[in-house]
C-alpha cells in the first residue's frame, strides 16, 4: 500500500500514519460531528464526500453562461444534495444539524442552439443537464467555522471531471460573505430555491421510510 | 376505518377488501414485479409512488413558460428520480429491471421578472425552483404494457399540491407516441438529459454505499 500521508478521518475510525495503519475505536483527531460526511486531512482540507449523488436532491438553480455574460459565477445548473436525516431535521426545526453538508454539483448545459444556453427538444425550447462540471460544497461547524456564522466554504473546481481531490476552505469574499449578506437567517442556506426546505411542511410522501 | 374499496398492493403483501383487511403473504394480484414501487388501484390506477423525492436525482430539463409560448408542455423544470438499485442496474446494463418507476416532478419557476422567466438573484441571472407544481411518471412492465414498449405512462396533473390520488395510464398520443419516437433505443428513457445514465461510467462517488 502506498502511503497516503496523514489522514484522519472521524467516520470510519479508520487513521493512517505513515505506511502503517490501524484500525480502531478512535476519538475523532479533528473537531466534526460524529457522523459527518465532511472528512478532513490533516491540515485542514476538506475531500468530496462519498455517495453524494445518492443524497436527496433539494432544487437545481439554473444560471446559463448565455444569460450572464458568457461566463457565469457557477456554470450553469446547480444540482443541490443533503443528506436525508438533515433535510428531515431542517424541516422540523428549521436548522441544520452540526455536521451538516450541502454538496452543489454542477452541469454544463447540453449543447445550447439558442444565445440563452436554450435549445429545442421534444417537451419544449428549454435548458438540458450537460456534462457534469464541478462541486462546491458548505460544511457546518459552529466550532471550526465560527468566525462565517457556522458554515464553512469550499470548492473542488468548476470543471469537468475529475474534480480536485481536496479543498482548502475558501476566502470569506469568494462563498461566505455572500452569504452572511443574503441568506443568514436561514442558517446560510438559500432555502428560498428548494421548495421542500422553504416549505418545511413534511408532506405524506416525505414522512414514508427510505426503505421499502 | 373507512372502507377504502378494492385495493391490491404487491409490495406489503396486504389485501384491503371491502370494511374488513387482512395481513397475508399473498400472490400478487396483478402482474407487477416484485418490490416495484408501483402500486396499482384494482381497477388498474396507479398511486403516487411513496418517498419518491428521496429517490435518486438524475436530472432536472427545464422548459420555461416565457420560451414556450406561455404555456409549456410541462411547466417548467423537470425533476427527475429513480430510485437507487434501478439507477444502477442502468449502470451496469442499458436496461432498468422490470418494476423500474421513473418520476418527474414539476417545479414552477420562482417568480420571473424576464419575459423568458428568469431573475437576477446573487448568484446571476437565471431560473430558480418555485412550487411543486405536478407529477408524470413511467412503469416498466414488459407485460402490462407490451403494446407501448413495455413502459406505462401516467400523469397526477400538472399543478399545484396536492395532486390526483391516482392516475389511469395514460393514451398513446399523450405520451408514449413521442418516447417511442425518439428514445426507443435507451429503454424509453431520456438519459441524454441525464448526465449520470448517460455516461453509464460507475465513478467513485456513486460506487460508495448508501450508508455510512
Amino acid at each position: 500500500m502506498q502511503t497516503r500521508g496523514y489522514l484522519t478521518t472521524l467516520r470510519g475510525g479508520i487513521a493512517m500514519i505513515g505506511t502503517s495503519f490501524a484500525l480502531f475505536e478512535a476519538q475523532p483527531v479533528v473537531a466534526q460531528t460524529q457522523g459527518s460526511a465532511a472528512v478532513f486531512t490533516s491540515d485542514g482540507k476538506l475531500q468530496i464526500p462519498k455517495g453524494f449523488r445518492r443524497w436527496v436532491f433539494v432544487g437545481a438553480p439554473l444560471t446559463p453562461n448565455g444569460l450572464n455574460n458568457g461566463e457565469a459565477n457557477f456554470p450553469e445548473f446547480h444540482n443541490v444534495y443533503i443528506e436525508a436525516p438533515n433535510v428531515e431535521a431542517y424541516m422540523k426545526t428549521g436548522q441544520f444539524p452540526e455536521g451538516t453538508v450541502i454538496v452543489k454539483e454542477l452541469t454544463r448545459l447540453l449543447n445550447p442552439t439558442f444565445a440563452d444556453g436554450s435549445r429545442i427538444e421534444p417537451s419544449g425550447r428549454g435548458f438540458f443537464n450537460g456534462a457534469f462540471n464541478g462541486i462546491d460544497l458548505t460544511v457546518k461547524d459552529s466550532k471550526r467555522f465560527a468566525k462565517t456564522n457556522g458554515w464553512g466554504f469550499f470548492s473542488f473546481g468548476h470543471h469537468p471531471e475529475p474534480y480536485a481531490a481536496t479543498s482548502a476552505e475558501k476566502p470569506v469574499s469568494e462563498c461566505a460573505g455572500c452569504h452572511i449578506q443574503n441568506v443568514a437567517k436561514t442558517d446560510m442556506t438559500w432555502v428560498q430555491f428548494y421548495p421542500l426546505l422553504h416549505k418545511r411542511t413534511r408532506s405524506k410522501d416525505w414522512d414514508t421510510p427510505l426503505s421499502r
